[in-house]
């Protein structure tokens, strides 16, 4: 027993810095930020690599930051997985790893380390290893708390989309088939076949227009005019879905931060203005900004004393039913 | 009467599997997955028939699953106009099924058989006759909700679509008037006539800008310059529209949808987190998914509660300051 | 005096037919079929006579048809400035006839005829002329409520525009000045001054992109790079404001009329479901569609049922504070 | 003492000219007028420089004008420094100059004269000299009051932007990793590095498409699409996220004036409707539009007035059933 209580020392202590969002230390915050300019140099590493003038008089240096890299990702990732379990230390060790293992940021933290220990065991063609290598840029994801509001949004609204998409699969199919029938005879090369049509499809769509391949027969021009009027709409479609379901969704996290205020100013008469603490836990938890936490809080306020002085108003006006005299 | 019956028996059995919505058995999901497959391989298979060298060594088997597909959807179709009078079965039933196919949907599933059926009587161009078979694909609204409520935005929305395609009707004729009178001279070409600078128009105010048509002269230039600024709003109006009219759509519904839950939840004491049936019954008439109606439903009754505790706050401070009675 | 009522009648039938919009006559219809017709067939003539093949052939047919519009045109402008001091009767006829004249919709009726007549007394180039004839295009707007609404909200969010248009003017001013110092030396043709790179940025921040000019140095592309993804924001900010505009400008016409409502159904008990013509002068002002009229009046009814529920079930707990009887 | 008093009326009057916005007299005005004036030909002047053909034949007028309106800037900044102590007299001066001297507009001020004023010690490159007069352009905000909110939005809305920007950024980064690799070998010109292809990758996320860098190979043409179809969105994700923060904003400046003319009309039974002064104030701290004010201000009275009507219909109603009393 003695030698297993330093190590739940230490797992409870890795734990706190590297997976607990509530633990806020000057080591804790001193590692994220190590481990946020890893990434980046990584990638910078990464695009730096393909510029052969600047790969080849350094490559050493290169391999030398790769293999740290490596290592350092492999033990955050280990520590990662040997700390989990402190998160419900009642519950099976192992099990709770395997649940870890398995949630979108673990499979991002492996995808960061494995194609270059593959490598190890396997020669993957350098140009493609370096793509996989670009994974870790995906490990950002952990530090910003705007991005997991997008990414809410983003599944919230997924119906939406999944209708937008189809609406667009179904205007290339059918835009590529109707350029295909008219322009085929003029352009025989480039218009040769549907699925060649849809370069032209996609690229119009989404108003890119490279200028690679055009109609030239005047039914090919008529249409392609047809095609991109209504088209147009379409591609910008998924932007305006995700900016107002980005604005709903921060509406309806300032309505619940605001009924969580009334609530609390109802229950017992705290100076919610003074004890900061609480409104910061809620702020987190909604992943507002402090600002728009403040102008909440002032706005429930003023609204309970403005009712406040309505209900006064219209008692003043109020006699007792019992003994008839007035209620002042 | 005892041939009568068996047959009854089998159209309502159809009935069920192809047309109501609220039936849900193993069966008429498959059949559901089924049609959805040969849909999605009927496109795959027109877009490939137009690569020659995909399609002639295996022409036969291309004919073949065409065949197979029209009489495939041959007989849904038949099974469908047979069956639909199961739904009203008081009203007379050649005036239900007239009524039927001139739904929108039986219209695209008669599209969707016709063109290759008239093949065997008038020889048609196999080209068109191709993307006349694409029709097929719009038999999948049938199986998206979020189609439909983009749909019924869209038909919500008319009247500013109207006003947006009237300007953009309006833009395209001014801008391709001005710029003929000013290119003309320059480029006698390709600004020809109004016509041919509608393309530059259409290509220019949709920012799809080809470069195969571009303004030379410095006050064509300009104009385009000016034109294009205008231009760039007008063009992405619509999808602007439609984002806000799908948001609005779904607040309405949500809406609805808290009204419906309130006034369950005033009327008998029922305990709709139980009654998860009656929950699921408005959250299908509204389209909404599943988490959205959890979601409302909580909201509902925490605001419940909440008033609750309002009003009883309240009552605890009724009673006459004079006589010392409550003032109930 | 017995000549002057004839007069009287037929000016206030003429002002019937012309600009009553209350007055709703099968004969009023067809003027305005007509003169829609009319508008349309003109713009298409302007346009065909563009085309030289199609326009020598047929010059006299053109001539023709030119010459019957002005007549039609100036014959309705005739008569709308004779009969509009019907709206007002009591005021001074001439200073109400200048006052219609210097309404917008009375300015584009005489650009559409003026430019024809001045032809008669001066020469125009042919083809300018034929530009200014378009100026007919705009006497559509007097016939669709929609575009109305969008102008409406045009000149509400005016504030918004004149700050997106400012800085849009800056960016180009800006984008232009630095694209001309990195890449004047590299293309001294295409970025000779900074009026010659203007047509760079609006073409770029437009996200246009035609491809005639285009940054090679490296500054030149990093600049260009910088420029675009701070700019295609912009381009599309007027449609995003425009769009929510809309939504907020109907929203808020809905809003009034539910207003409307609630306020006639609390007066009078008026059963709002039959007497339609009420609902109909309510909806014609606020401009909506008919469908969401009848949805807003069944909205507000229910809210009112429920409402009166909620309040009886309150009502239940009471008892008389004088008898101390239960008050049901 | 005698000579300071006229020397703290004439900062005063200055004061009040260029810094204070309460004060609003004929002279002041027509300073503002001015300065716009002189902002906006500065700007001309800079770009007017750049054509040879315009600068070199009036070299002298130009220098003339630059030299008269970098006396004029100095002027106004030395003024503004010398007043600003003004603003709240009691402080110490130096503090409070140090103070406005770090404000934004005192730093765009500065570098509006700033770098001419350098020149005359160390030499400039004349080309780059252009471009940081115009700065210049960036004093105009000061007197746009819609530029004002916009930034306000910008400023709230940036946890969105942040997370915007750095989702581009990854897709920059995957798109251009993605496309060096599979056309890298089909054209080792355009393709040479992953930086290389970044240029490719902007131009088409942004939807510009010029056409001087597209994918050739089939593989190159695939991913290319499917990068352009998520990227349309993406790209136009900032407009649409500032068109809803813009709309979000004017809706809650709105409502604010709606509480703070209901707390009004509460507190002193005073006539708004007369007393503009205050409706006046309350709207410019808020910077909405004038029409927006009055429509707010009636649209408060009426639902007071309906609110008052209802109370009084129910209170008609609140007898007791059993002894007939009044319930009051």
């Amino acid at each position: 027993m003695s030698s297993i209580r330093p190590i739940k020392h230490a797992r409870h202590f890795v734990y706190n810095v590297l997976q607990n969002n509530q633990y806020d230390s000057f080591f804790s915050r001193y590692i994220d930020y190590f481990l946020i300019f890893l990434i980046i140099t990584n990638v910078i590493a990464v695009i730096a690599e393909s510029v052969d003038v600047w790969y080849y008089p350094n490559q050493i240096y290169f391999d030398v930051f790769e293999d740290f890299s490596l290592i350092v990702f492999s033990i955050e990732y280990l520590l990662r997985i040997w700390s989990v379990i402190e998160e419900r230390p009642s519950k099976p060790s192992w099990g709770q790893r395997w649940e870890w293992a398995k949630s979108p940021s673990a499979i991002i933290d492996l995808l960061a380390i494995l194609p270059s220990i593959l490598n190890f065991f396997v020669v993957i063609d350098l140009r493609f290893l370096r793509i996989l290598r670009l994974f870790r840029l995906l490990k950002l994801t952990r530090y910003f708390a705007s991005m997991r509001i997008l990414l809410t949004v983003l599944s919230k609204e997924r119906g939406s989309f999944q209708a937008v998409i189809f609406i667009l699969f179904i205007m290339i199919v059918l835009a590529s088939s109707g350029i295909y029938v008219v322009e085929n005879h003029a352009q025989p090369e480039q218009f040769e076949s549907i699925p060649k049509a849809m370069w032209w499809a996609v690229v119009t769509l989404t108003t890119v227009g490279y200028g690679d391949v055009i109609p030239i027969t005047t039914a090919g021009k008529i249409l392609g005019a047809v095609i991109t009027i209504l088209g147009v709409g379409l591609a910008a479609l998924p932007a305006g879905i995700l900016a107002s379901g980005l604005a709903n969704e921060l509406a309806q996290r300032r309505e619940e931060m605001e009924q969580n205020f009334r609530e609390l100013l109802l229950d017992e008469d705290v100076d919610l203005v003074q004890n900061q603490a609480r409104v910061e836990a809620i702020r987190c938890e909604l992943g507002l900004a402090k600002e728009a936490a403040q102008d909440i809080l002032l706005q429930v306020i003023r609204e309970q004393r403005l009712e406040k002085r309505e209900r006064a108003v219209e008692k003043k006006k109020n006699f007792c039913p019992h003994c008839g005299e007035s209620l002042h």
